[in-house]
């Protein structure tokens, strides 16, 4: 080694103008999700946070139960990703958690990211395997990934509780970090009864009832999600918030003075949309109104790159899309709705809101 | 929609200061690796250039033979990516390529990585669903991810004729980038025997010719991939290239006076590495020298991120690594080398000289 210690680059060339850096970052992006995914399923986030001090690779290792040469070589990408801090000190290596990463990457974070990043690991990576599939036939691949009939797209999503719960907890975890944005994107204090439409885990009916003391949430699910949401995420004490179970295309809807579609119109068709639409409309009290949550497309094709990729996704996992602004409007007035506005969050999801007439 | 079409955001938040960009960039990162692979697959780069004029999403998604709706997002998300151009003109909107997409991603371009793109897409985002797996067993997920055994590395990745040439042209597809750089990293004009070990489908043999007018090249490589790179790659008219069957652990290596080793090193173990560079020292002549291609990491463990990526995959597809110019000099010096030397290349493979005295 001494001799080897002593040597210096002989030159270091200049990087060619022609050469595909961004290209080459793309072929690598699954390399860094998976290196997230993996940090994230095996606990080193978590397993820093319970220490008081940076940890060696070892001491990570043990603690997350993996090999010592893979723990190192993850820690190492993790070091690059700037999720993980190295430090080196008499010549001893350690490692501590970034504030992103103690923010979002730890499981008992408020603002925790586990959950969702579990799902694209576990769920969305294997769909997306079959994307060719998907754009070549314009439909969902859960056949292909999953070996599961998408006939019925949600006994496709909730093929098994397990699944079911990962979706809930996927849904939860998003609005840990967009929730409160989205309901304060307008002024919804006029609005005492409100009706979260697929409203799932609750996470946003808690966000609801925090923005708006005076007001009161029901989520209206299918009943299998309603009893799953009642095991695992709502507390029996929150008095202002209730449930309604049952299927928001056939049986009736409760009257409302407002209504949240929070990522449900993205699943479906524009004929299903406006059917769903129409049946809120119908049962709207007068002078009420529906709030439609979703990320945006921009008029002009331009982006944002997050949400056409996501409509990627919903081709390739639902039967809908994203849209724009103008088309979600479309399907608004379609039903009846008037006097429609959005809001840009400039996060992921933003804000739809359409009127009944008083 | 005239309503609608009136409409104007009514406001725009600012960015919150707390929201984790960079780590949602991390997660979708594997739906960017699969549009611009899904991209190539299907031809639109290839359409695209083969047409005169930009094209519309109908036209293209006739061309490729995939859905329209499927095809309009992909093409959106391309756009967003900057690898395609989107025109509107007279309210028709059309696509063409960008100069970056003309130059790597369409299969006939020179620089093509079409090749290397495929190998991306269809085994190695396989192989790292298992990521998790090889951090904690610290080993390669063949079995898991393609059902074969890697108790003989190279047999696993030469699993039929199909995967072998793909993987031959994974390799001969970086060289179109990569292989000028490393071959003239440093001046190889005193050697005029040169045997390039694992050498593949000749592509870096190639680039050793060019750059070097008075060389010869062997190509050594195992006999089903000579007989492969023959009918493929190599044309019978190059009359300074030649081919030597064998196995380079086990059969007698051919009189050089320079030996190159790309992205050979990293597939094994520090042993097995002395083990082969002993080989190579024992058959170099006198004043000989090898060169070692590989990407390298930097000693303080501060990157590149690329390399710390490569390394996660050389877990999870073989039984090495990548490493720093240091080990790479312990390595040769530990097989008799001297007057190492390194030079990076400012892409992705550099280069390390080490040479047999006179």
């Amino acid at each position: 080694m001494a001799d080897s210690e002593k040597m210096v680059p002989t030159k270091v060339l200049p990087t060619a103008d022609v050469y595909p850096k961004r290209i080459m970052e793309y072929i690598e992006g699954f390399l860094i999700s998976k290196t997230l995914f993996t940090s994230c399923e095996l606990g080193v986030f978590d397993v820093l946070l319970g220490s008081e001090r940076s940890l060696s690779a070892e001491e990570i290792s043990q603690a997350v139960g993996a090999s010592l040469d893979g723990t190192e070589r993850l820690l190492a990408a993790c070091t690059g990703m700037q999720i993980l801090n190295r430090h080196q000190y008499d010549g001893k290596v350690s490692y501590s958690n970034t504030e992103q990463a103690r923010l979002y990457l730890t499981r008992s974070s408020p603002l925790s990211l586990y959950q969702s990043i579990h799902y694209h690991s576990k769920t969305i990576y294997l769909c997306w395997h079959y994307l060719t599939d998907a754009v070549r036939e314009g439909r969902n691949q859960y056949e292909k990934a999953f070996g599961v009939s998408s006939g019925d797209l949600f006994e496709a999503i909730y093929r098994s509780n397990e699944e079911m719960v990962k979706f809930m907890q996927l849904m939860h975890s998003i609005w840990n970090i967009c929730g409160k944005d989205v309901v304060t994107a307008f002024d919804l204090s006029p609005f005492k009864v409100i009706c979260d439409l697929g409203g799932c885990s609750g996470a946003l009916a808690k966000h609801c009832t925090s923005a708006y003391p005076e007001c009161t949430v029901t989520i209206f699910d299918l009943p299998k999600v309603v009893h799953m949401s009642k095991e695992h995420f709502i507390k029996e004490d929150d008095q202002r918030i209730s449930f309604h179970e049952g299927d928001f295309f056939k049986d009736s809807l409760p009257e409302a003075e407002l209504y949240i579609l929070a990522r449900i119109l993205h699943d479906w068709t524009d004929e299903r949309c406006v059917e769903l639409l129409q049946r809120i409309y119908k049962a709207c009290k007068p002078g009420g109104a529906v709030l439609v949550v979703e990320a945006l497309l921009n008029e002009d094709g331009s982006g944002p790159l997050t949400t056409q990729l996501y409509s990627l996704n919903m081709l390739v996992q639902t039967e809908g899309r994203e849209r724009t602004d103008v088309q979600y409007a479309a399907l608004l007035t379609a039903a009846g709705f008037t006097n429609i506005r959005h809001c840009l969050t400039g996060k992921i999801y933003d804000a739809v809101l359409g009127h009944k007439k008083a």
